[in-house]
């Protein structure tokens, strides 16, 4: 039958492909359709599955584990990373979970168990229990026999450990197959520090800044070794710590996620809705107090939203650039005179450009100059103000301990609406006469 | 001298901290001033200084070197990866590049002028050309000779090449070492895919994603290895990479640092300035549509900056969540339906609660009820509105081939303010009557 034949011949092309490219298999995987991705994943062998279960994201992989067979599912769980095993697992409701669990042989089951007692997003529930150890007085050729008959080391290092199993240094394969066959790994090794398994996602990468490791042992406060967290796991952490500021600058939780529950993002975004509603009052008080000059000349309201929304994006420009700077440790808080100068400068520069043009663009739209000159000097001032607050509000919120992505966008605003208004309003009410 | 020991005993405490913890010693130099950070790395002994200088932030290291005698930069230069040199002599003036250039031997200062050729931010940039690599007909003896007197191979993985260097797959030590001698590594290797070393920092996460594998092999377009990207360089890369929406949602360029110079700031940021100068006239036309109404109730102009305030604030904590679950890969453009209705959601029950409390505190301050019930309905209307943009518009612009994150702070602005303005002060013209 030719059909078949065909068949054949897709299935073990799919299957190929699934061995040698994974990562594209499951990035392909990851756009069908529920059942058609699990029906794709069964024509491949348990390996093969295994392999591209582990990369896909955690909820899809979850969604797709309950479609296949349970022994399927059974030898796929205990194949693939205990790590990725329990975040794939968290995704399921508590009896699904329990009664995979179940299936496991006693030994998975228990890794998967001590993983799971971690915090959420601790370094515990990040590594991989599996790791490749020697004893300190161990020689070089037990090492070669272990590496011969052991798993994969993660990123190539054997870590050493003293005989209570507390964590002591590292080598690395090329060190033990350069050494001497009767030298002692302990003499081999080099000083490596582990991070605690109850360490956040922030202070393994504080951890990992400035060190050129590609792996990172993960120890209890004994110091015993109890896991290794992967290179492939480590860039993820970085990316997903690296990209919560943007979260935090809104008052947005660092832990919401796109899907996260409606009522998880209610709870933790309306506390700060209400604190920008406090701070919006202060701004309108500071328009309440021109409103006679507002009586007066209506336009002044019309262009209200112009200069506030040019010293906004001024100062969300310097804020962002500062932020991430003191995000990737490129600037230090001491640096803040320096960056305050620049954050200045450019503004300046910016504030004279723009200012100019909505001179121009306020002269012909009303004909009055005096209104023209106000707003222009208003904008140069307050797009100055926000470049410097921009610059000064990450490096303050740092110094005081805060972290300098929390609600700065937030704080900032307040002052470049403050500023913006008060220039504005106050300007005209001062040349008044010439409006 | 007692004072003399003293200084001894703190050289070498200060040398053995160096050799054992230089990520740690880089951040204390990173605090002191050059002078000082250049006095404290000179106790050191070359392959310390090298250690710690590697791990510096790239201009602090290059302010440092230029404060180091000349033959000693000469060594720390030629013992550290070439693609950190490349950066650091980055920072210097063309003429103290040359002049750093000159003092190396042939080969390396070849590697180097190799690597800047490469664009900034490049693959190729990135790299360490000094690689491990095998033939694919060498045995695994072959091979165990190899690591025994070559480089630590990155992360373990020593690159398998056929007779014209292309890159055919990859073994790790373990591989080689748990082998039979006479094994050729063509047989051993698994198929690894190299990275082009024109390769954009973005081209690289995105081979990276739903990748397992924690250092990557650089490739020119005939598929000769070039170099290799290290695990604690992807780490950073992707740390920056992750890190830059932030500058980008608001209209500075990705390329943009805390120190860069201040002509490239204004010259990158001055035209989305000017777009959002464009916007705000806009917003402002929406205004000027109702000024005969804030004629007669100036409070209006005093509570407009409240209903912006408060829509501008939600559609960014609804765009700051959706962009980095895009960026992140934990959604995609098809998951649009369920994300905005998410949001439409969050935003309803946001919008109710702060309209309730601005209902009853502008109820209070203007004794109008008639005033507290149109900011309180153009506030939930607003509020919705902003959720909905704020998810819809960094997927429209990655279903559009766009960066998500390209200005998508200014085009939310331009939403929020115009439909808050509008139902604000469109349902004051319409119940102008109960003001």
């Amino acid at each position: 039958m030719v059909v078949t034949d065909a068949r054949g011949a897709a299935t073990t092309l799919i299957g190929d492909f699934a061995r040698r490219y994974p990562g594209e298999m499951a990035r392909e995987v990851e756009r069908l359709p529920d059942a058609a991705a699990a029906r794709c994943l069964r024509s491949l062998n348990r390996p093969q599955i295994a392999a591209v279960l582990e990369r896909l994201t955690p909820d899809t992989a979850a969604r797709v584990l309950l479609r296949l067979p349970d022994d399927v599912a059974r030898s796929v769980l205990m194949a693939i990373d205990p790590a990725r095993a329990v975040s794939l697992l968290d995704w399921l409701d508590p009896s699904a979970h329990e009664r995979y669990i179940g299936m496991l042989d006693p030994r998975t089951a228990g890794e998967i168990r001590a993983l799971a007692a971690y915090p959420a997003d601790s370094a515990g529930r990040l590594m991989d229990p599996r790791v490749t150890a020697v004893r300190e007085d161990a020689t070089a050729r037990e090492a070669l026999t272990r590496l011969r008959l052991g798993r994969q080391p993660a990123g190539g290092d054997i870590y050493v450990v003293d005989s209570e199993g507390r964590l002591i240094g590292a080598v690395t394969a090329h060190d033990v197959v350069a050494a001497a066959l009767t030298e002692t790994l302990g003499r081999l090794s080099k000083p490596r520090a582990g991070v605690l398994a109850v360490a956040t996602r922030d202070e393994i990468m504080e951890r990992l800044s400035g060190s050129a490791v590609a792996a990172l042992p993960v120890v209890d406060v004994e110091g015993r070794l109890l896991g290794v967290i992967r290179g492939a796991t480590l860039i993820n952490v970085a990316q997903e710590a690296a990209s919560a500021d943007i979260q935090t600058m809104v008052g947005a939780s660092r832990d919401e996620r796109a899907l996260s529950k409606v009522s998880f993002a209610v709870r933790r975004r309306l506390p700060w809705l209400h604190v920008n509603l406090a701070t919006a009052f202060l701004a309108a008080s500071v328009v309440g107090m021109f409103e006679e000059t507002i009586a007066r000349f209506t336009a002044l309201a019309v262009l209200m939203p112009v200069v506030a929304g040019q010293s906004g994006n001024t100062g969300a420009q310097a804020l962002a650039v500062t932020m991430r700077g003191l995000a990737l440790r490129e600037i230090r808080p001491r640096h803040w005179l320096r960056i305050a100068f620049k954050e200045g400068r450019v503004a300046s520069i910016n504030g004279l450009a723009v200012a100019t043009t909505t001179t121009a663009g306020v002269w012909l739209w009303s004909q009055s100059p005096g209104l023209a000159m106000v707003i222009g000097l208003a904008m140069v001032l307050s797009m100055l103000a926000a470049g410097l607050a921009g610059a000064i509000i990450p490096i303050g919120l740092t110094v005081s301990g805060q972290d300098p992505a929390q609600a700065s966008s937030i704080i900032l605003t307040t002052v470049t609406d403050v500023v913006g208004f008060l220039s504005f309003l106050g300007l005209a009410t001062l040349f008044a006469a010439m409006l």
